[in-house]
């Protein structure tokens, strides 16, 4: 059986002010009618049904989550104790899974990411279902055919081919890389065998808790622990007990660097991992002066910003080129585009002093 | 006896969105602990008791004018029944003056300017009073001495010298002259002979009203027919029925530019006519960056800003230099400061659209 497993977790500081601590971007409504977990959910539902859909989110998070799905079990919305990176949480879900179901399949993504079209991402998630079938100890990736030299991502290379499933090319992974600088972004889109990383994987639970135990064992047992112990009474006891413990490791550099089965799907669909209010300009609809409008705005001779009214308030601006202003939640962000890297920091600085009620 | 006029009208554009159609820059606190036209009050005080201080505003903000005077009689709050300019509301005011003294003197001045130190004016006043005891037929006019090659004000040239009244030059006006371009105003400050025009007048009721009959006599036959009603039970009637009639002039234009026995008092204080959100700065509190900054703000690398939270919401800001972000009545205004001038354009276009709210 397919099970979708949704990482929901996230401090809530790319999107201040609409972000905070207990609405970070995957709660949050950026664009379109639903939320961005919502949309995550909605876009796996024609494959998986509502019961074997579980959210992995934080403790501040669960109420909210479970509040925006109401048509999922409560408790396939599993609060982490506290944030572990993304190793730990995988292997959670796995432990969750394989307790189900012993040969059940799992596909792990993130909840704050845009895909489209749906079709062809479901066209990509069948054919991962596939390899696996055939090979049950495959780890697939999938590696966005990338369309410009980013710099904002992480690139998987390309090796052997593999097999053409459904049309969907499948190869070896020859390494992952981390965020390029410029000129190496463009060597990469150059070589043609470099593929984004967008962080969603298939495979079977009971392959990556082996991968797991076998790279990093004591994280291994510390899962097994958890596992054992959930679904009964001890488990939520066991979860934060061990929790805690695991190392904070992501799945990438604890296992699918080091593992030997690993292979990418090259999948062909716009993606956007949404990272700032920048990568958003792209997904609402911009008006003649290059300016993406929401809500309550005037703009005079201003262009290529992003103008945003949450709070039902009127924003007027004059003579800004390349601004980003955000009013939501009581707190105005008015940032120049090219130096929103400084809002994370920013947002940082509020917890010291008197303005922490509005992180 | 001395009468105290102040000038209260104003459309509040210049400082949306704190000023509003009824909130006009007069009655806002921009800087200190009062507003403007309770500075402005206090300022003429130690000269002028309550009874005899008059406050000409607008039909829209008489009310929020006497909620801010309790000291004042409310009858001395005079609702003008539309705007026509300065000369039909000095003209008003001299009436009403002189019915009250026929040999009264009265001082002129806007509800909104600043002017420091107070001493200074306060021994101008007194001596432009002193210099229309001695000559009945004078029209005094406060000239400012100029510091800088100032493009938004109006100037006055000065010329032969006729006394210096308790160490207060005086002399006679050669012309007054508009807002002059920045070549010339340079040339005005390097002739030394040109004083900024500050908008103070001092005269006899009298004699103001005498000046009006000879150069507008229409306009004067109007004000007679208003005065003569003024204290009956037609006073108000006739006032509606009369003003919208009247001229719509300046004094300058009508009168002063005319006249023979204009006098200018060369004075030399601080006078700040706070035309806009920039002329507001050097009168509030800089940081480090030059930013102005009034309530709760957060500034990252951003300097020579105005930055001012009037609502209790926080202001973050990132990046920007020579910005001007104002939030206050659940409109937040963010302008490049050398393109305010744009900002009355933006307040008139709110007329029309569905934020008519906000005016």
């Amino acid at each position: 059986m397919l099970f979708a497993i949704i990482m929901a977790g996230g401090s809530g500081t790319r999107f201040w002010p609409k972000s905070r601590r207990n609405r970070p971007k995957q709660l949050l409504n950026l664009h379109g009618d639903a939320t961005m977990l919502q949309q995550t959910v909605a876009r796996i539902a024609p494959l998986v049904p509502p019961e074997r859909i579980l959210i992995i989110t934080g403790a501040d998070q669960a109420e909210a989550t479970r509040e925006q799905l109401p048509e999922l079990p409560a408790s396939n919305v599993i609060a982490e104790p506290c944030p572990r990176d993304t190793a730990p949480c995988v292997g959670l879900a796995a432990e969750i899974v394989a307790a189900q179901d012993p040969e059940g399949t799992m596909i792990v993504m993130p909840a704050d990411h845009v895909i489209q079209p749906e079709a062809v991402f479901l066209k990509a998630v069948k054919a991962a279902v596939a390899v696996v079938d055939a090979d049950p100890a495959s780890l697939v990736t999938f590696g966005v055919k990338p369309t410009r030299p980013e710099t904002g991502y992480g690139y998987i290379q390309r090796g052997e081919a593999l097999e053409s499933r459904d049309g969907v090319a499948v190869n070896k992974v020859v390494q992952f890389r981390e965020k390029p600088d410029l000129e190496t972004a463009q060597q990469f889109l150059a070589a043609g065998n470099f593929a984004w990383n967008a962080g969603i994987f298939v495979w079977r639970a009971r392959t990556i808790l082996h991968e797991i135990n076998r790279h990093k064992p004591l994280l291994g047992a510390a899962l097994d622990r958890v596992g054992n112990a959930w679904g009964t009474s001890a488990g939520p006891e066991v979860l934060a007990a061990e929790f805690p413990n695991m190392e904070r490791t992501p799945i990438d550099k604890a296992v699918m660097e080091k593992a030997d089965s690993v292979k990418v799907l090259e999948v062909v669909y716009d993606w956007n991992d949404v990272g700032d209010w920048r990568a958003l300009r792209p997904l609402l609809p911009v008006d003649d002066h290059g300016n993406a409008v929401q809500g309550e705005v005037v703009a005079v001779d201003t262009k290529d910003s992003i103008l945003i009214s949450d709070d039902g308030g009127l924003i007027a601006t004059i003579g800004l080129d390349d601004v980003v202003v955000i009013q939501s939640g009581g707190a105005t962000l008015v940032a120049r585009r090219d130096q929103l890297d400084k809002l994370k920091g920013l947002v940082e600085s509020l917890k010291d002093g008197r303005h922490a009620s509005y992180l």
